[in-house]
């Protein structure tokens, strides 16, 4: 008995979401008994609702009763009409910038300085990136023999990473949307976590060329290998693994140092979420960012599609009009890439979130955008670019949790906080990814791989502030290398992925 | 000096390509000298050309002179102007129907029969498909474990492979284009090389269910992992361990047997092509094609964007107006996703391509198309869809190497023939490939990676038909499992790559 039965998050909603699966005829409330048997996670209404009238939760219309809905009923995905998007064209910027950001606990962490002056490694990592996935059958082969058989006698480098990808050859080079993989790959040559040292595979007679992935100066001897240049497999190998150990020499003098926050590029996304998500993990995601903010940090939030129906939130934090106009640009890009598609936004929502207690886009967007925490948004990214502000940036990415990590590494993100709520095994190869649940039952169903349960925030058996402060912490245990997230543990690793919106040819 | 010098095709060609590079002053033919310096491969006026008139190689228009080409002039890219495609609105099917095919030297290979009745595989393969990405992280260390732990107690099983890709999740899963990834991945699960054991990796909670992956009857606790229904990361690898031990126990009793080659399925495809691909190694696979056709196999061939220029030499080959039809609604289906991306088919050829002497996209169409053959072309098939006659068929794929593997793979595909000029190490894990090179000096190159080599027709050491000849007899015994090509003999493996036009969300 009691208000744990329900969780209702902002005065105005006229429903609650419920804490555990609810029998018919259970009181949740003083004067509120379920008509049906309902869902973990799902919708009760709080009063009688007529046909056509709107339903709020977190005190925004996440849509329209089709039907009349009585006070105790549950109510499913059916049972609501999609309202229309946000305006892109009626927006407000800078009207939210918040100052009152809480303390972070500690202002530095123990990362790998980079020559470039830009941001610290994380990790140490040969990272060796291919221009066409032609040479992915030899280089996978030669980078287990690197690992075999190199890497032990470098201690100090973490790990040999090939960047394979189906993107470089019979692909539409020149249409206007190649410009986003080629990006892509251009930056991921110059992860932090790669210490500057560049090695790039490459054909020969592919589309993309050495020159539209490296700098000039980087197109060397010493840094590429170009199979056709080669005189057959054997030579091969021996030239990859020639050019790896003097790589993994370099590499293996790095250390760590005691470095301010402003050298951490965070990033942050969520995949498989329920209607938890919104109300623990992905708010105690938000308090932990800013923290990191107000620690000089960088912090990326990303998924085009689920910021789309909370863009008016997002544009008023906008630091200024051109911020909020590159906001607005890429949601029309994306709003335009879903109707050349013939689909819309609405296309977002998995069978998970639905079974989850996510009714729609709107509802689950207003989850998703509570990651972002409450700062002043200092930049906003087209996808796999680099920031050149510190603060909260909006990376626009897919909500692809695939596409978005490796927009985000583009980026230069070199750690990953990553919300769940169905579970998912996510890891990337380049950055460590620690993993957050929304649910109690969710962490005690994969004790091994969900590294921090915001499960607790549900029953009041934690705040808000205390899953964020241990987030914090876990972020700077892990971002200093002092610790292993589970995804790292296991070595579980998901494919970089481009984002390829131009045709195949 | 003397006629070896240069390759004219047909009678009608008015520019014939140098078999090596060539000095300026150099005579050609008796009364033709090269003006410049010409590079090997290049194209070479046999007459002079006025602007505006027509450049004509395999008795074709290959484009329009921009300017006046004099006599030995070299003829470059940018000295030709694009002509129109064919049109799709008037085309002539079921005109060219010939029956006078070379006979094969063998009607038999030795296969795994599969008890579906469909073809035979030619390798014996544990494949474990996944419903999306997310699970690929576990899925590899699983996959590594069972060919370290497991696969050696099971002799008879040659590989187990994870059919990883980005789909699944994060995708509008119900736009209309969406139907090619589902068909691809619904497809593969039943590849003739896995004998009808299925294998699937879902997470739980993806937007491709169980439902649209697999037949209804396939959805068993034997069959599938649903990650979500599992209790953490140690319980997980251990239900795939012991799932593809029950299944590596079934594959084990397979056995090759001698079976007509109507239970063959070869896919044919080019990469990296250049000015002889069209006059050696594509003419000797379609030699070949028509030697299995008449043994009563079936051959794909595919890449639409280069079968475009001659959709009109392969409209006349369809036996019959339905066929044709669905020839024409896959190029005009082309066209639009091009248009849509703004580009259009010129977008196709590679720097490669060009370096090697392929001036523009007619002209490798024309060199593309010759790997067909003659035979009458039977059916067209959408991407990734599966054959329901024998013969030649031309399977509907963008020219990607790894899309267009992945479709012919998803197609049923067990054995492919891939040639290249300028050469690639193109492998695939499902399915052996033989590649066969254009040119002497590629061969000399890559010894160890070029399975076949046609150069010796441009010198006139061999012929068409001996080279054909050989690469029939290749096929046989590599299919048989008597020979392994040289992408197996290495491992090389490059990406299962899914043909997705719909947008990611
Ligand atoms: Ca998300
Ligand atoms: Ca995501
Ligand atoms: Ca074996
Ligand atoms: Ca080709
Ligand atoms: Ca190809």
């Amino acid at each position: 008995m009691g208000l744990t039965q329900s969780i209702k998050i902002n005065e105005n909603d006229n429903v609650a979401i419920t804490v555990n699966a609810i029998s018919a005829g259970t009181m949740i409330r003083e004067d509120i008994t379920a008509n049906q048997d309902i869902p973990q996670g799902h919708k009760i209404a709080l009063c009688d609702i007529p046909e056509g009238e709107t339903i709020v939760r977190y005190g925004v219309p996440i849509g329209y009763a089709q039907q009349k809905i009585n006070k105790g009923d549950w109510i499913n995905e059916h049972m609501i009409t999609l309202p229309n998007p946000p305006s892109l064209d009626e927006m407000k910027f800078a009207v939210n910038l918040v100052t009152d950001l809480p303390e972070p606990p500690k202002k530095t962490f123990m990362g790998f300085p980079n020559s470039d002056g830009g941001y610290a490694g994380t990790r140490n990592i040969l990272g060796i990136v291919t221009t066409v996935q032609c040479v992915t059958g030899i280089l996978n082969n030669a980078v287990k023999k690197i690992k075999e058989e190199l890497l032990p006698k470098y201690p100090n480098v973490d790990d040999v990473v090939a960047i394979n990808h189906a993107y470089g050859c019979g692909v539409a080079i020149n249409a206007p949307e190649a410009k986003i993989p080629i990006r892509m790959l251009h930056n991921i040559v110059k992860h932090p976590n790669f210490g500057g040292e560049t090695m790039v595979i490459s054909l020969g007679c592919e589309k993309l060329t050495l020159e539209m992935l490296l700098d000039e100066e980087d197109i060397t001897h010493e840094n590429v290998v170009v199979f056709q240049n080669v005189k057959g497999h054997d030579a091969i190998m021996a030239e990859i693994l020639a050019k790896a150990e003097t790589k993994l020499k370099k590499l293996n003098v790095r250390t760590r140092v005691e470095l301010p926050l402003s050298k951490l590029l965070v990033g942050m996304q969520c995949g498989g979420s329920d209607a938890f998500s919104g109300v623990t993990a992905n708010p105690a995601a938000g308090y932990a960012a800013d923290m990191l903010v107000q620690a000089g940090a960088t912090v990326m939030f990303s998924e085009v599609t689920e910021v789309r129906d909370g863009v008016h939130i997002i544009g008023e934090r906008c630091i200024n009009d051109e911020v909020g106009k590159k906001l607005i640009a890429e949601m029309k890009w994306y709003d335009q890439y879903l109707e050349n598609g013939q689909v819309d936004r609405s296309a977002n929502p998995t069978p998970g979130n639905k079974k989850g207690g996510l009714s729609n886009i709107v509802e689950k967007a207003m989850g998703s955008i509570a990651k972002s925490g409450r700062s002043p948004i200092v930049e906003v990214l087209s996808p796999g670019e680099r920031p050149t502000k510190k603060g909260m940036i909006f990376a626009a990415t897919p909500a692809s949790d695939f596409v978005c990590g490796s927009c985000q590494l583009s980026s230069g993100m070199t750690l990953e906080v990553f919300m769940t709520g169905c579970g998912t095994p996510y890891g990337l190869a380049l950055a460590p990814v620690i993993k957050v649940c929304s649910r109690n039952d969710m962490k005690d169903m994969w004790q091994d791989l969900i590294d921090i349960n915001a499960g607790p925030i549900v029953t009041g058996a934690a705040t808000i502030e205390d899953i964020g402060t241990l987030l914090f912490n876990e972020m700077i245990d892990v971002a200093s290398g002092h610790k292993q997230c589970l995804a790292e543990k296991y070595g579980l690793h998901n494919d970089f992925t481009l984002f390829n919106p131009a045709p195949i040819t």
